[in-house]
């Protein structure tokens, strides 16, 4: 049987050995690696991360008994964190989005492209406004209010929509509503949410206001998971410009919705790639 | 009389006419401009800013009768806060520092070169490492050790080196005590730091480690005036560099000291030839 | 009568007194100037150019009496090239475009938001493909096939449709066919291409391959007006990103082709809000 | 026997199994891989290379004797091109300079901070300016002048300095004489010379002339191996900064040379840790 091309993530506590061990693995059963990249925080005590990337023109078992075996001979006696991801089973994702069509257009016109291996299953906004844009795509669009007293049913509507599509992925294109817990852990480091500005400066409301009234000469955005504490998850990517005085913020906000994009847009496809790994509350990202 | 080059500097409350009046005012007393920018927060009841960089081949007046004239013609009736600085009598400088040698060794090289125009009149260091490296460049090393006991004292003494060498303009170059207000209110708006980060993120103690920790993905650098205020003074340059998982704190530090000595030096650079003007805590830069 | 925003562009030999001269005239007239920039070669024998925004709440002439004013009392004896450009009298666009889509739809994005200040007149496409998205928008889509035949006759049809349209500006949105000289001719410093290099790197056919071939480890894309001579004309605007050894020719594509709808995207702004003059074979931005 | 931290550099046709075999050899002999990166041009019929950096705390063999067994198990197998640097014996450098000092200051600074593991054997120059310069670093300096009369003599003196040094790499650090293939062809990728400018932008003399004069909008510079083509030789890597129409030549040189110092910096770090492989006529770069 044929797995054409498949992923291996793992994490794992340092130490010797672990490399011969997956490449050998992966050798003895017909893989061939056509990309590794592996990260230790430190060769004594520390954590070991690696990916590896690999075709199965020669694969001797199932997926399934390929797996079952790598958990026994590899990943048991390493004590590995481990996912095998298959190419041929693209990840389903969500997007979500308020008001502000950048972010949303760029993936899916990136999508439209097949420049982002996923298959958008739906959009969920807060506004009906984007409805006809999402649509042209031949995209599913739900609108779905969000006040104050009705938030914990919309979100239970969010989940349903979700659960529905099968959603492994949800991205935040500028949604403007802050997800409670309900959702962020049903989905742990499956949700990336951009951030309009360069973080940990400017966390809150309005981060283009905040930078033109610091008057600082560099803005950014920021590209991150989404966890319990706003603002503060594991961050993927950020991207800067340069701004000067003569800008005023309503040029601040245009400047950083390219930026916006471009960011959000990196960090979904080094996602959608299993390229980010998380590790406490930071990322190593084998791009 | 002649004097060769030299630049006008106005800050006031925006009305019509305030170029036509500079700019004739030059004009009429034999001044060509060569270079002039301006800037208005808002042209309806916004603050304006005008740099102009002219060269006075036929001056009529010295430039005593000159500024007198041009405040009772023009700054007076236009209500204007502004100064006329001369080539021909370049600032004096006074560079501290600690330990650390990369920001002030480019800060001395850079002026050997004659890519800064200044006069370095002295370096003024909590310790005494330093010396060598500086009195080969021809120039006054002072040791001043600091400690909490002593820091009046300290204070008082670098402010006498300070007053005695004429000093127009102070530069920390990574000089790592806080001075007390005794010392910035001297200097308002003549006192330059270089914080080794992406300011407002990372204010305060060792800012590499703190964006090791929190995981960005871009490290930076700010040089701000100094205020009363730690690290809150306006901002007048910043230089970002990406980073990425595989670099350490040590790495951090590496690419950082690269980015403090380029922002520095751009900053002293754009200081010393008045192209920056303070508007509340924010900077206009014509550079 | 009141023009409420204009324009004023001026090229001239340097000589003292030109900006007096200039803020003099529209200070007499009752117009008030909001941004002012200029730039000479060289104060000795060198080429001034000059660009002022002014509102005119209190104009007391009408803006032809205003510009036949100008022309006497200032333009003449300055030896000046200049025009006045109204912002209430936008500029008419026409979009060239082949196959691919990514500058195209950024250009009509922008416009449809309002951050590009023209008229979109109408799109001309050597190919189909694309009559859908751009009808999309509101906007004619003219399919006008070329081959080496029939080249004069498709480019006559080409002028045929700017003229009826009143087209003002030409815009190159990776369109694939080298205009002859009796379209460029037209449009003297009218007509915005997009290079997909960084040029004067890589001319020619397929610049990403050849960037891949040469093995450089930055890409880039350029704007510049269309001359006689091909992707030699001035440039406008440039912009770059990183590549590594692990991108192949598609990944150079990928990248470039964010960089190039940006790149475009600020040179056309640009030009559109009269920030670009000419000079022999560069650009002054008043960006 | 212990090896405390060594390299292995491999250069191969891809053929599965290549990754196993490698990690186990080294996992056999008790060493500790601490990072590894690969790379394939293509897994079909392509190039693949790999660096592999590991501890040796329980290494069983002398270096010789691993080096034997690595080629009769590993590499004679896979038919590889592959070498095995030791941290414990840095290379030695030869720098070369005219009269610009930025470059050669900057390795001399990075250097004796321990930022760049080498022994710098020697300077060579054409000039005896920088002398005093660089024996306060306590490096020898040789003057060697060179023109086109004495340019064999001046060759064959400074290939008989660098063999008596028993240097490695020798650097170009803005040494302005042109090698002929005498020196090239002894030192095959291992001169690493600085070009002032966006390679393959502005090849040959005065390149910020040449930019200038063409008018780019960015400018560049480039680290590349030295090989029989002028500017022709592999690129290790490149910097980028904007420029404007406001700048001289003088200004982009100033510009430049900043980039020039970090660009080379950066390069000569890298090929020092052993972490640029050259394929025809471009570098993979595991930086």
């Amino acid at each position: 049987m044929t797995v054409p091309l498949a992923r291996l993530l793992v994490t794992c506590p340092d130490q010797p050995g672990i490399v011969a061990a997956v490449s050998g693995f992966l050798r003895n059963h017909g893989a061939n690696i056509t990309a590794l990249d592996q990260h230790s925080t430190d060769p004594e005590g520390g954590t070991f991360f690696l990916r590896a990337e690999f075709t199965t023109p020669h694969l001797d078992l199932t997926a399934g008994a390929l797996e079952a075996a790598f958990e026994r001979v590899v990943a048991g006696p390493f004590g590995m964190n481990w996912r095998l991801a298959y190419a041929a089973r693209p990840q389903r994702t969500a997007l979500m989005v308020s008001r502000f069509d950048h972010a949303l257009l760029e993936l899916l016109w990136l999508w439209r492209r097949g420049e982002l291996h996923t298959e958008v299953a739906l959009v969920v906004s807060n506004h009906d406004d984007l409805r006809a844009e999402v649509e042209r795509f031949g995209v599913p669009f739900h609108h779905v209010p969000v006040t104050s007293d009705t938030k914990p049913e919309a979100e239970a509507r969010q989940l349903a929509l979700f659960d529905e599509a099968g959603v492994d992925l949800v991205v935040l294109a500028r949604y403007m509503q802050i997800l409670s817990p309900a959702v962020v852990d049903r989905f742990p480091h499956r949700i990336i949410n951009i951030h309009h500005s360069f973080l940990p400066a400017f966390i809150g409301a309005d981060p283009y206001r905040q930078a033109f009234e610091r008057g600082v000469k560099v803005i950014g955005a920021t590209a991150h998971y989404v966890t319990a504490d706003l603002d503060e998850g594991p961050i993927i990517e950020q991207g800067v410009a340069r701004v000067t005085h003569r800008q005023s913020v309503a040029d601040l906000k245009q400047v950083g919705q390219s930026l916006e994009r471009d960011v959000l847009a990196r960090a979904v496809r080094w996602h959608l790639e299993d390229r980010v790994l998380v590790h406490e509350n930071k990322t190593v990202v084998f791009a």
